[in-house]
């Protein structure tokens, strides 16, 4: 019965709708970015969207403002809680600024100081506790019974899926005649809500998740028919470093999802160099995934008109520079 | 008589609107994109117009495509010909590209290989010619004398000034209360036709250019009064190495502009990093002297509504990883 339970918990196409009316003005614009380019180099047309310029740097924004947002007038007074050290915890922490709601984030104690101090820009209070993400789950969760917070989990919710399904809803709207929509894939979150609103809306539309070859749990999953669990992620991509995809987001893909593929994180690599030097943009790693299975060619693009989901660019200099420095130009 | 031959070239209003619906779907659409982070910063509401995102990767493409397109069919079927080596190179021979036109560029011997590659890659005919610019102008002018090609002047010249002009009407159209707009200076071609667009439009925008300080020609003539020639011009952004503004562009300038102030090197790489890592977008040096002035306090912009121009994204790996490293992060 565990499946029927969450079919009834897929998003609606409504429900995204309603998200998209109330991240209006809340949001940032992310309108598509032709890249002839990479267009000529791949003999096809393609089109960015740039979630590097979203509020927060990241799509995580639309999926936790949704959360936030839809919580009664009681849960917010209490607050939230999240355990993510990275985009997950800047979404929650600005989304829940703006709607009045205190907010507490559970950090590893070896957290990089910049997105701490990023976290706590917005407004968060930010606990310290272990080293990996079962200990921050299992303080989050004491403090949760403590106070009454509610938790708002980085993909394996409706909501959260909801709100991310925001970026298929603008591809379809401002390119309704798209064949092809490359989506990083981590948790899910992202690539669930987007393949779900763009099948909703199009549905002969080819909707194809990346992952790094060095973590494809999903890849895995979809194509053994159970949610596969790696015993560790090893990529340059710590976005997309999650050994376990939700099982929410795992129903939503096996149905809506039309193939995974998986690039190394030297065409990583190359393709944020590609991005900053060509197309003018910031990407973290996890970012440039997309990108680097259309510039590596793992998938069929020719002709085709291509959207490219840049997922965020929240990254360090010392990272950017060094993939910078570390080979040919463009 | 000079003065009223020159007031005569000065651009229309509606020249400007024939120019605009001449790019459209030909120059990429850079719509302005908020920086929440930088507007708290200051004290203000900040949008950015992202000119890094225009094709060729900065606003020269507008100017050179105006020119060319209003060019007689017989000029273009003998072909254009200009002697920058830098943006307006790319700008002119993508442009001419697109309209059919051969188009020769006069680079000096000494040019960066990456720079002659993108304009080959745009299907230009480069020419090597001295290492200084009166060397390439007179090269130039003997090939046009020649061959009877027509000169597409970087910045002195009605039709270049339309066309950049365009980027003050899309500004104004997409935001009618813009208080304050901040335009680098160069050769002022981009600040003349942007001012004198606001102007026309909405003659109480406050337009205010900014140009680096080893580099000030164009503050020095306008707060003179007459056209002051540097004996050269020292500084990172080398889109503004300009030592002497043309005469059409000053007479604009003298008459639209309200303030020209100055930034450092120093500012310049400041602001250069604050765009990457806040705002996610790449910027050459020339394109963050906007910001630069605004972080720096150049302007009082407290409480107002402001657009600050990027004007292009040029930029090599190597200078772009020494400016990530050089600092702290923002």
């Amino acid at each position: 019965m565990a499946g029927t339970v969450e079919l009834a918990s897929i998003p609606t196409l409504a429900a995204m709708q309603r998200a998209q009316a109330a991240l209006s003005g809340v949001a940032n614009a992310t309108p598509l970015h032709v890249s002839r380019t990479l267009g000529t180099r791949i003999g096809a047309s393609v089109w960015l969207k740039p979630e590097c310029l979203q509020r927060t740097g990241s799509f995580k924004f639309r999926g936790a403002y949704t959360k936030i947002a839809g919580l009664s007038s009681d849960e917010r007074s209490r607050g939230v809680i999240t355990y993510s050290s990275g985009n997950h915890a800047q979404g929650v922490a600005c989304a829940a600024a703006l709607l009045n709601t205190r907010s507490v984030i559970v950090m590893p104690e070896d957290a990089v100081p910049a997105k701490v101090d990023a976290t706590r820009g917005y407004g968060a209070q930010v606990v310290f506790r272990g080293l990996n993400s079962l200990e921050r789950q299992q303080r989050a969760l004491e403090l949760q019974a403590e106070f009454g917070y509610t938790v708002v989990p980085p993909f394996d919710d409706t909501a959260i899926i909801t709100g991310q399904g925001t970026v298929g809803l603008e591809i379809v709207a401002e390119l309704p005649d798209v064949d092809v929509v490359l989506v990083p894939v981590g948790g899910g979150g992202l690539i669930s809500g987007t393949a779900l609103a763009l099948k909703l809306v199009q549905p002969h539309i080819t909707v194809i998740g990346v992952e790094p070859s060095g973590g494809s749990d999903a890849q895995q999953s979809v194509r053994s028919g159970h949610i596969v669990t790696l015993d560790h992620a090893d990529t340059i991509a710590d976005g997309l470093r999650t050994v376990r995809i939700g099982s929410l987001n795992f129903e939503i893909m096996r149905r809506y999802l039309d193939d995974i593929v998986t690039v190394t994180d030297d065409e990583i690599r190359d393709a944020m160099r590609f991005i900053l030097q060509r197309a003018k943009l910031v990407v973290e790693p996890s970012g440039a995934v997309g990108v680097a299975a259309a510039l590596a060619g793992k998938v069929n693009l020719a002709g085709k008109r291509v959207v490219i989901v840049l997922s965020g660019g929240n990254v360090d200099s010392g990272l950017l520079s060094s993939v910078l420095l570390s080979k040919h130009e463009h």
